[in-house]
């Protein structure tokens, strides 16, 4: 196995800028961790923080040149389309109620966008950006970003060979502990603006992890999900918005599954995990051990397949920087959207076809809409006493 | 710590029937390994074939006298009742069907009775057993025998402790691959009494698996189960009875559950497994490695606690034949029912009171019924298409 | 897969005896669990301490007639000689001192023996046995109980199917943590003895765990082991004993090995394992989770195999009672050497053949004698600061 | 907690060269992506290649001026010390036999050393770099990177603060099985110069892997190691070098230990492992899920440490760059080695002191040394049938 050096290389790095993720922002720091790891990305200017002295400081930390350190994202969008060595693309890492104004800024300026998820609060707004999206033309990823594990896109590419034969259930959890306590009361900023309604959209469990563990399961599926049926509940007195939420699943083709998401399952750090069983095999995958995949055929033993090692799939290899047993993690992961967001932008711009495994692998601005979507049905189910409501996009 | 001996002792033992567990029958010969583990119990007569040559065959390879090798279990218990050397409880480990008529014939004999589950295959019969057994003041033990484990037992005794917390989220997990193919179809005995609506009820993996998940929820939260909301599905073609089942739940005081039970989930042998959540903290039992119970008070590192090890609680070591490390399993957790249902019976035909603590932890037949109601009111939602439905016994 | 029902019929049980294992000790009831699993033997005398009233108190809680319990255990060997109802073998579980002159005197009383490990204190005594057991024709098992294990019994199978192709290392460890402190010294009875030279034999450490994993390591590999560099330690001050050795292999035929044993391994409660690599594949077990053996092809991915599950071998099924999933454990795994002992014995007595399966499943005092060649090969390779020694039987 | 973004700045970063790591090397990749991750570190010179076409072509791909893609090392360190904005320290990635006079000219140049394990191929050589680093007064860190794992600083943390006692028992295990056939005569190339002793030194097996497994035990414990009794194996016909190490160890103070490398040891990986048990308490921990340290102080249950999460060491919190649960892994712990010798070259150079953490957590000259010594006297050992060797530094 040859494990190619991910340099990029004097000057043919792709020129990005980042909305969002200042000083004190959390995501931002992580996805220019991610974006460094390869090489192919510089990142040139921002609009890091609404506040101004806080854009220059975080701007200045960066690197950025004094007057590409914004704090008026719409101005950033204009300024840097007409640069020549404007932005090529835009990151954005802002609370949820802002991915779609600041999204729809760029796109209409022309500018390739990568967005954190969920897409929007709205499933309208969710579908204005595919509209626009796909009216302009441009590159949408949303950074739904467990799709960048190897062993997941292993998965999917077994799953997509047939291997598991017709697919019947689905399990996906992802539960964590770290809303317990009434944290967002008490000030956590964090917290704070994951469970306020006005920033988060109409769910905070959902919006926040809910919209990870569907995504893996469509990801790794590549089944359509038709219909939902929730109990979405708020244990921490005081909340605004759920921490908690057990889904039912009905997939287009008969599969069924169960989907539960917790912030206050104690024990719980990070508990994302995903079963899929077949008519011919089952899988499982726990994202605190990314490394592995379990895959067993019926009638035989399980088999434990290890990124790099043997019976590495195709898309788990080209997703592997490291040797097997030299575990990547969770920016490697986020790295591989990175890197394949960069050929689809790359391509986009010189007229390209991109590989078709890059964009096969990267989740657009239709995968976006569709949390979106999953994310209002599962809100308006449990209104309705968990009546089964349709998750579809259109 | 210091392990008791398990010897019964000559002349002593508890004597006891059996419906049910002829030759090729599977779940009676569990039975009796179980209660021979700690010689407390010996069998001497039985029903163990309707057919009187297998019944024949069967009790001489029990060392039953001729005489008390029966073919018809209403018989045996007219004899047995009337004999002084006539058995003192009965166990019954016949189809789910036949648990009630025999029960019933036993109870109404003055028998004590130990019967396997589902209690009965409808509501109506299993609320008869209840008002029979309260009305006889006869012990009436069902083997949901994995409340024998003693990590199980441990669980329920922390959670009861308060060490949990007030309880928040559940989730309960049965998944097998066992009838991943149509098997039942193909004359394969145990799968095709099982998924018959004649013998095994209204539902297959619930009365099968479902109900063990369910017992084991109940058990170890000790909340009382309010109403659930079902899916049900036949995914194996010509199947007679549901092969999946996912359910949501909803307790009595606030707290919410998934189960999820299936036996077309390939790669999954005989997957139990439990995870409460509380105010304070959390744990997590799986059925494959039962020595251990993993154990997170909110805030602090998870603890592994281990059988007969540090931080074993007093039921967990009371379970206990072997020091730590030295595996116990399945056989030992049944012979833990046995063991308990055993002081029942002897403390109630000498007029003593038996330990709180065996009384605790024997499942009743309150419990049976319980699990039959929530058969039932899941076969009920899931048909009413996902319907809030009451899982009440009463 | 069928599952036998163990039970083993009226008045058709192998008689035996008991030396050792009165009130207050700990292995003797373990055995009697283990040969109650599947009623092929009934206890019917012993000398199960030298102290009368003990032994007389301790006969009655197992059913003894008052003539068969015994205080003085040549009293018992030629009493129960003589009977025609006498016992047809015996269990000899006292300490280790007294293996060598129980066995003795039984052997030359024409009885069959099922001993404890170690075989004995010294390996003249071992050769003796061995000796004795070959002129007297008789059965001589020595319960290395590790043996018993299903998926180790397949682990042996495998590699002599050649599935691993020539063997090259071997690891092999058993570390618990009981001895941390100075318990002995305390009284603790258990581990006075074992601390004990008197009793205990030239080693502490290696008699109690070393010898089961020296004996795994041979059974799994069916390698002989031909030269031992120890380095022994006592790191408990006082102790008489060492609490940990560190032992490097060197097998006939090239193949090497470590085993590390330890008493005083903070954190472990019962860590046996064992790793074996050869040309072809590799295999590990891990003796806390017994059910499971992991096996690796080169070049392939890692299998899990799991009793009674796919890929489980002949032998494997064959010490099977529950399906897969439904966890045997330490007392299922010594009930099977129970159940391959009383078959040779059996065999013995009516001039039959055993099967091929029990023969080879069976340790026996070649195999006890091996052990105890181990020992003292360790031991003495530590006073000569590790030069390599012949562990060879002969 | 906070997670500092690791942004490192416009015109603040460490300037670096590198020798070694051209097109088709291996570990030159992984160094630049570690260092790219926190932004701190600019890599601008460097003699990737001593095949000129191979250096220039390596050279632009990294976007160095024509001028600065040397191809001779010695020119290297000559001009680029020459230079006002030369580099401030080299990285060394060649094979083993060029790291000391790699590492002898740039020391003699003045520039600070970033060097690969093992420090050399002889001890004398070894010797000459600490005393040349000590001359000079120049920082030379080894990466030797699994010291760089947060839970592995945690683990070191921890023993020094005295929570697990004295130490008495230290196993440290490597096994990989990518030797397990001859590739190194099929001119697998990582492989061959791995094997050959003009380019490894004089062990294979202990150069490549043991060393890191030597390192690992005795970071963690703090320990010196006095003596060591080797028993070193090739397996592998036609191999040159030894692929197998079994390593008995004797520490200053009296501890004791086992080290065991293999490259034949089929399933294995990347297979590194430590545990240490002192009076107190035991840890362990496992190199291919190194999110985790097992800690169990005596007496109580095991405790499952994690990244990030609860009961998190300040070392374990300042190597961290995710939340806990979100995986990290051996880019992410090289890095933390990257940004403490980045400190401590920043400090040296600015006449600052630098960090207490950051000058105790890099692996130095020294501890390189100490690897180096321990071959030698492992492989001395072993030629000499196993005789305790001193394997001290002096």
């Amino acid at each position: 196995m040859v494990y190619a050096t991910q340099d990029g290389g004097g000057g043919r790095k792709l020129r990005v800028g980042m909305v969002g993720g200042g000083r004190n922002a959390f995501i931002g720091a992580v996805h220019r961790m991610a974006l460094r790891l390869d090489d192919l990305i510089v990142l040139t200017a921002g609009a890091l923080s609404a506040d101004p002295e806080n854009a220059r400081l975080s701007g200045a930390d960066l690197g950025f040149a004094p007057d590409r350190a914004y704090s008026d994202y719409r101005e950033m969008a204009v300024r840097e389309a007409a640069r020549p060595d404007g932005i090529q693309a835009v990151i954005i890492v802002t609370p949820n109620h802002l991915h779609y104004p600041v999204a729809r800024a760029f796109l209409e300026a022309g500018i390739d966008v990568i967005c954190d998820k969920p897409l929007s609060t709205t499933l309208e707004q969710a579908r204005e950006l595919v509209a626009l999206t796909q009216e302009k033309k441009l590159v949408f990823a949303v950074t739904l970003n467990n799709t960048g594990y190897p062993m997941v896109r292993q998965a999917r590419e077994m799953i997509q060979a047939g291997e598991l034969g017709d697919l019947r259930v689905v399990h996906a959890t992802y539960i964590q502990d770290w809303l317990t306590n009434p944290i967002d009361a008490d000030g956590q900023k964090q917290a704070e603006w994951r469970t306020d309604p006005t920033r988060a959209g109409s769910s905070a469990c959902l919006a926040d992890i809910g919209v990870h563990a569907h995504n893996l399961a469509l990801f790794v599926t590549s089944l359509e999900l038709d219909k939902v049926s929730a109990d979405l509940t708020t244990f921490v007195p005081g909340r605004r918005l759920d921490d908690n939420a057990h889904v039912l699943l009905r997939f287009a083709g008969g599969a069924r599954g169960v989907l539960a998401a917790s912030q206050v399952a104690v024990g719980n750090l990070n508990g994302l995990s995903l079963k899929v069983f077949g008519t011919r095999a089952g899988i499982e995958w726990v994202g605190e051990t990314p490394e592995f995949l379990r895959f067993t055929p019926y009638g035989e033993p399980t088999r434990v397949l290890q990124r790099g090692g043997p019976g590495s799939s195709g898309e788990a290899r080209r997703g592997s920087r490291m040797p097997a047993g030299h575990p990547e993690g969770y920016v490697e992961g986020f790295a591989n959207l990175y890197r394949d967001a960069a050929e689809l932008i790359v391509a986009r711009r010189s007229g390209r076809t991109p590989s078709a495994a890059a964009l096969a692998a990267t989740p657009g601005v239709v995968d976006g809409a569709r949390g979106v979507a999953f994310i209002e049905a599962a809100v308006e189910s449990s209104r309705n006493d968990g009546a089964w409501t349709s998750a579809r996009l259109i």
